[in-house]
């Protein structure tokens, strides 16, 4: 399956990524204490762990460029550590950590900032997750935080004004018609069923895999987003520029942002489907206060999605409304504003 | 240990290595079918060769941003899958490509380029040959292909004007005093041995390396180095420039080129002193006619190099002469001008 990629902007400039993700990496540092406990209590050391000779093998996958990737790690490695230790006295493995991305993502950077402390073997592994990256049962440990949302593409039906998922006016599938929820829901089934089915040829029996990523409540629509209130400043920039015809109508009708955040129970039932892995944590994080991406944090993000459709010379101008949009906005909160809570996935590969 | 780092150019301009390495590429299509006949012949199938399950893992060091690499990747899983099919019947093993260069190398470029055939899993690994870059056993079987000559660093003791080694008005150890030499071949006896012992570490028992060097004739000194030649233009236009006054005469006292070739007796020794490896052959390239290097060609491997020392402003300068002064020029003979034979070595790995 050819998935198309948005990279993440790369280098170091004002614009980069690896300096305008801390929303990401609040959610990662939130995330830290579930994980090192999820690794330390549910890791079984007594299993064919290691694929390599007394190496344990990690990937990240999404790692974008840094530095968020490098703590996540960096956690992962302690609690496996702590883990061997507590459970089994024996002698901590070393670590080999894939790094991967898309082939768009900026592995340049990332390979220049990586830890210079050597405490693992690093690799880079370029290609898209929702499909095979791996060697057949090479992995010890799969990580992916606030990834998996990104669907491998817009579903195709938004775009054809024909049928009823038409998403017309709308970037999104918060508050539309039901049907564009159902486009996006099955779309992220396909994409979710591919990404776990390629995980299972990976993972070596009794390995885990923790995922992070954006949900919502239960018992809610697709059109109750978590994701939505996030991007309504965006939508409304892109709304207003067509009003005042510097973009056209059309462009908007068929752009539409290609991610998705799934109830607890949709992801059960997919998780089940697979019929690979037990599931032995999904909880749900705790909520708070969300800030409203900045405008640079926006563009490290959401850039290229945006001039690929919208053509590069509207980015200048989109960005500076952007920034005028969300400008002393306060926080959205989580229990008010209906931003959904994050999920914290603990799966363990069936032997 | 610290490995200076010397990138090849990056991206796909006119000036990129991957524009620019027909003399490499050459010498590996020559090097072709000595590279399958040795592999067929000597890669021992019964033995544990596959660290992962199944999974055929090749290490290219060296590998600069294609598409040499990707060639001699595609020759070496060839020959390995004519090796299993023949020897074995058994099932050709999935194979997972590690691509290891620097971490200034532009990995980026080198993934954009990655045949699409999936025919391998492909991994980036950034660092120095000079020191540890896998896990211990993790690699089935290991290529170089005319990345050895390059030294961590020039030797120190080239740069003082206090000692008999200092190398006064030139930048390479060709008729050179044989203190010059000797600091070389002392630089690169310590930079080898740790290149063996690093890859002793991560080969498999019973695995094979396969090594491309640029080498001189047993029984000559180093200061009748094959190199010379080759580089005697790349010094001329230097002396040139200093001699107008356009570059510090002590700027060429201290710039040495961190390069070195060795004869077939050096390397024996030198992979008999680490001892982890059995000699399975090591064999001379017939000799022919090697061209200049291009200006373009040139400054893919060197600009970097040239800069750090002399400054960027002298780049566009100096090239411009270069060209001038290689048009024309004829092929370099190896019987007649001196140029030494490339070595083809293969190692196995003592069980």
């Amino acid at each position: 399956m050819a998935a198309e990629s948005f990279p993440m902007i790369g280098g170091d400039g004002p614009y980069s990524y690896s300096k305008n993700s801390n929303l990401q990496r609040e959610a990662a540092e939130n995330a830290r204490e579930m994980l090192v406990s999820a690794i330390v209590e549910n890791l079984d050391i007594e299993k064919e762990l290691c694929p390599i000779s007394n190496t344990f093998t990690i990937a990240d996958l999404g790692c974008s460029t840094g530095p968020n990737t490098f703590i996540a790690v960096q956690n992962i490695i302690e609690a496996v550590s702590q883990a061997f230790q507590t459970k089994n006295q024996s002698q901590i493995p070393d670590f080999q950590v894939y790094f991967s991305d898309h082939v768009s993502n900026d592995f340049n950077i990332l390979f220049a900032n990586l830890p210079k402390d050597g405490k693992y073997f690093a690799a880079g592994v370029p290609g898209s997750f929702h499909g095979r990256l791996f060697p057949k049962a090479s992995l010890s440990f799969v990580y992916s935080s606030y990834a998996l949302q990104w669907l491998s593409k817009a579903p195709q039906e938004l775009r054809d004004s024909n049928l009823p998922a038409f998403n017309k006016g709308k970037i999104f599938y918060t508050n539309a018609a039901d049907e564009v929820g159902q486009a996006y829901f099955g779309q992220y089934s396909e994409d979710l069923l591919c990404f776990l089915d390629a995980r299972a040829q990976e993972l070596t029996p009794g390995g885990l895999m923790a995922l992070l990523i954006p949900g919502r409540p239960d018992a809610t629509l697709p059109a109750n987003s978590s994701l939505g209130p996030i991007f309504e400043p965006f939508e409304s920039c892109l709304v207003d520029m067509a009003n005042e015809g510097l973009i056209s109508k059309d462009k908007i009708d068929t752009f539409n942002l290609p991610m998705y955040s799934p109830s607890p129970e949709e992801l059960r039932k997919l998780i089940q489907k697979n019929g690979c892995f037990e599931i032995v944590k999904l909880d749900e994080q705790p909520g708070g206060s969300v800030p409203l991406p900045s405008a640079e944090g926006c563009r490290a993000g959401l850039e290229t999605l945006i001039s690929n459709h919208f053509g590069s010379e509207i980015i200048e101008q989109f960005f500076d409304r952007y920034a005028k949009k969300v400008e002393g906005r306060p926080p959205l909160n989580s229990a008010i504003d209906g931003v959904g809570p994050g999920l914290f996935i603990l799966l363990k590969r069936n032997l």
